[in-house]
């Protein structure tokens, strides 16, 4: 303690406040000495990894991973381990066969994927690359006929620019001092927006005109019935970024065949079309589909609560375990989900028996849109209000709804949140709750000596905590190193086991399952946001 | 040159002595005009990079980049273009298919390629993949008659380090000014080694066990006949390092088929076979050899001299042409090939009638030890006087020789190299040749707003200038902006056009350009080492 304060003085910080909030140094001492020497955070990521595989929505490698979940969970001793259905979320789907290359001007296999729930090409395919350049849809007209079985590529591409900066980042100590002197923002604050309403619609009708254009040679090509569509994928160096090329919904419209090519091979192509060359590829792609359960799956799985008063009270810790599919989402989220599960391990192994009761989820389909945290929070907790909204580019019109609490609502003390990748936590976005900073600070002092102490008002956004923090509910991300996650891994086919830094995933751990201890030991449940 | 002197003496550089050396600089405007504005050096590398494609020693990609070269330099007006044999080199190879994915525990399709020379599959082939775990030879017992058809994965592999440096380098002016400071080495000085001899001694005898026991354990995959090796290639990323895995002689001996996998692939499998889980993979990989000519070529072309006295004189530049097999040597050396090529066409452009003849030479087989270079050195110039050197592991041994010169020896006055990239010119390495130091200043001047004004005495090796160097002749590699080349392209796959700076090509050429203009004018050839 005297060692922090001294280099919490040093850096000007004041945390004077805080120190009414009780740390349990003994039980510290001892999830440290459980969660930094006798780890298995690495052995869970390999299994959810490299065991397991790609892990995209409803997709078999999630289901493989979700089931390895159920055991091991139930294995460590936890209780109420189940699959726990969140909603409907449509089709899985995942690559057979993947096979692509250029065969003139000369061979040349090339690094891709498949655009996620596009189908294959039905066997091996052989055909000239087509360009097609259509800035209008009457440019298209002249395609009409000619394209049956091709390979097509748009006159389209990114050039590549090297990074000059380095691709592996750590915060500095300037850096987290500022998102630790963050204010809050002013209730019903919204972004300054307004000013540039004018070139924002400029904007918008831009973008609706490039959307319609894009889905008026989608359909023409679909119409030719051509072979495979080539689409650069961003990223550079062998890396590439993947996304998906058709909805995943059951009665999603059909698509071509497409590729997301990785930006050296596609501009290859490119370049020899705009220079006159003569292309010819071959490809064979196989995909499936899954539609027999629709459903979207959470893993779920408890220590129960043993404080007579306390016990139906939770204390929720988490992340999302689905994936892109061209990695095995090793840092989206692979690291989370690892973390999260080591928490638990840590705090069965230590032989904890908590007052209230500690519930992880692992959830599935964030990457579609927070689906299964959304769908569980529902069920659970409640829904917050909506505004009505109009019909707009192909979406329904929505009815306004009122917010909806229910029972369990007021029995969460909070839920923890990791899915920024393997760099160590720095510290914890309060998310705009300013009463648990004093709290949160107080529990962090006990991993200073680990690079844990910075409190940021601040935000953050992008995954599943905010589903808690949508219906009011005190849901955190912690501060994470940014290491290569949004350089090299996220959503890229490089999101590999490689990339995981053991002693990241360690730190995590031990500090996830503090936080949960120090949450399901105290007297009160944590203050909510005003 | 006001501006030139004002800033060489804000930099506190001395550059008194070379005024002597006379520049032309109505030619170097020409030069620039032709070089920075009407610039065909893109064009030149999208030929010999995206049109050619790999350009292995004696593969037919070589032959149409050198046959597109040919054609091209001779459009330009260049005479005595010719394909001109520097002797032996042995067989050409080239992918002909290349297919490989993991099938088990998933379905997962591999970055990889096969390793130069190799053999392929002999069409799909599909196994468990076997670990294979030996320390010594005696441990190989135990998988005979067990191997047939399989792919196997030795037990070994370098994890991979993410880099927080940037990938993307280049020179600071601290750097450039310690370079220019560098000394000249003592006449007869060696790397001070000879303190390290003992462990040097040891440290040989364990890389002879290693080579012994790696070579015992290939001799019995080839016996056991199996279906393919898989190495880690060194890269992360999805950039991958290439290499060769059999010998380019008509004589070589037999060796398994082999794949150099991408660093995350490659670690993927290891670690699923360390963890006890089953892997099955397919392979389908062909390759050919081309043995009808197992000549090597490097490509000539000449603006004739026009100086009675002088036309007999000679002032070379060229860079290599050859590449390895996974990208299209872009970086490595297309760049330098494009800078010659193009600087001899801004030579012709402004319609240069030099005095002494100037000759590009476009090399082959530099990856394979600048045989291409050497044979030409050895066939016009002269060779080095050499040793006798014992028999060594395997090699035979050799007879001490005598140097020999050639009449043509005393005819040349320069030769200029370009092999480390696309990074732009900084300046010029002597290669310990301190009398053309103030010439090469003097030349560099019109220069220094393109940032090449650095002079060093200091060597540099590894490519075709160590040819003349060898043999006593001036022969001059530039000092280039490091750039990505080290991190990512030397040898890589991801060695592509998208890694060529359109300025930084523009730029050397210029250079180049101006560099052998004045060498071809100036009164006296240029002074060589003592």
């Amino acid at each position: 303690m005297k060692k922090f304060t001294f280099s919490a003085l040093a850096l000007g910080l004041c945390f004077s406040a805080f120190a009414q909030e009780p740390v349990n140094t003994a039980i510290v001492q001892k999830i440290r000495t459980e969660g930094l020497d006798k780890s298995k955070a690495m052995d869970i990521a390999f299994h959810i990894t490299d065991v397991s595989g790609p892990r995209l929505s409803n997709s078999p490698g999630l289901k493989r991973a979700q089931d390895w979940a159920v055991k091991y969970m139930k294995e460590m001793g936890l209780k109420n381990v189940h699959l726990e259905a969140w909603g409907d979320f449509g089709k899985g789907w995942q690559v057979d066969k993947f096979y692509a290359a250029t065969t003139l001007p000369y061979y040349h296999a090339i690094i891709a994927s498949p655009k996620a729930w596009t189908p294959g090409t039905n066997g091996l395919i052989k055909s000239d690359v087509v360009l097609v350049k259509a800035d209008t849809i009457t440019d298209l007209a002249k395609y009409k006929g000619k394209l049956a079985g091709k390979i097509v590529i748009l006159d389209q591409g990114t050039v590549i620019r090297s990074n000059d900066k380095p691709e592996l980042l750590r915060y500095t100590d300037e850096q987290l001092t500022e998102m630790a002197s963050a204010q809050p923002q002013a209730a019903g604050a919204r972004p300054q927006r307004a000013a540039a309403a004018g070139p924002a619609n400029n904007q918008r009708a831009a973008m609706m005109r490039q959307f319609a254009m894009r889905a008026a040679i989608d359909s023409m090509l679909l119409a030719e019935k051509i072979g495979l569509k080539l689409t650069q994928a961003r990223g550079s160096y062998g890396t590439f970024f993947t996304s998906n090329g058709a909805s995943y919904k059951l009665d999603a419209k059909p698509v071509s065949a497409e590729l997301e090519v990785a930006g050296e091979d596609y501009l290859h192509i490119l370049r020899l079309l705009r220079g006159g060359e003569k292309v010819e590829m071959e490809a064979d792609i196989k995909t499936s589909f899954y539609d027999k359960d629709p459903k979207g799956y959470n893993v779920i799985g408890e220590i129960p609560g043993t404080d007579p008063k306390l016990k139906d009270e939770v204390v929720m810790l988490g992340g999302h375990y689905d994936s892109w599919h061209a990695g095995t989402g090793a840092t989206d989220n692979a690291a989370g989900s690892a973390v999260m599960i080591e928490a638990m391990r840590i705090l069965k192994a230590i032989d904890f028996k908590p007052k209230r009761t500690i519930r992880i989820a692992l959830w599935s389909s964030e990457e579609q849109g927070l689906f299964g945290s959304r769908g569980y929070v529902a069920e659970h907790f409640g829904t917050a209000a909506t505004n009505a909204a109009p019909a707009f580019n192909g979406r329904p019109a929505t009815e306004a709804k009122e917010a909806v609490i229910k029972p369990e609502h007021e029995k969460l003390s909070a839920y923890y949140n990791l899915d920024n990748g393997t760099g160590k936590i720095r510290g914890v976005y309060l998310q705009g709750n300013a009463a648990v900073k004093d709290i949160f600070q107080s529990w962090l002092t006990p991993f200073d000596d680990l690079g844990a102490k910075t409190i940021t008002i601040s935000n953050t956004g992008g995954t599943d905590h905010q589903s808690y923090d949508g219906v009011g509910l005190p849901g955190f991300q912690f501060i994470q190193e940014p290491m290569d996650y949004n350089t090299r891994t996220h959503h890229s086919n490089m999101d590999t086991y490689d990339r995981l830094v053991e002693d990241d995933l360690k730190q995590a751990a031990t500090i996830v399952a503090s936080f949960v201890y120090h949450t399901s030991e105290r007297a009160e449940k944590l203050p909510r946001k005003k």
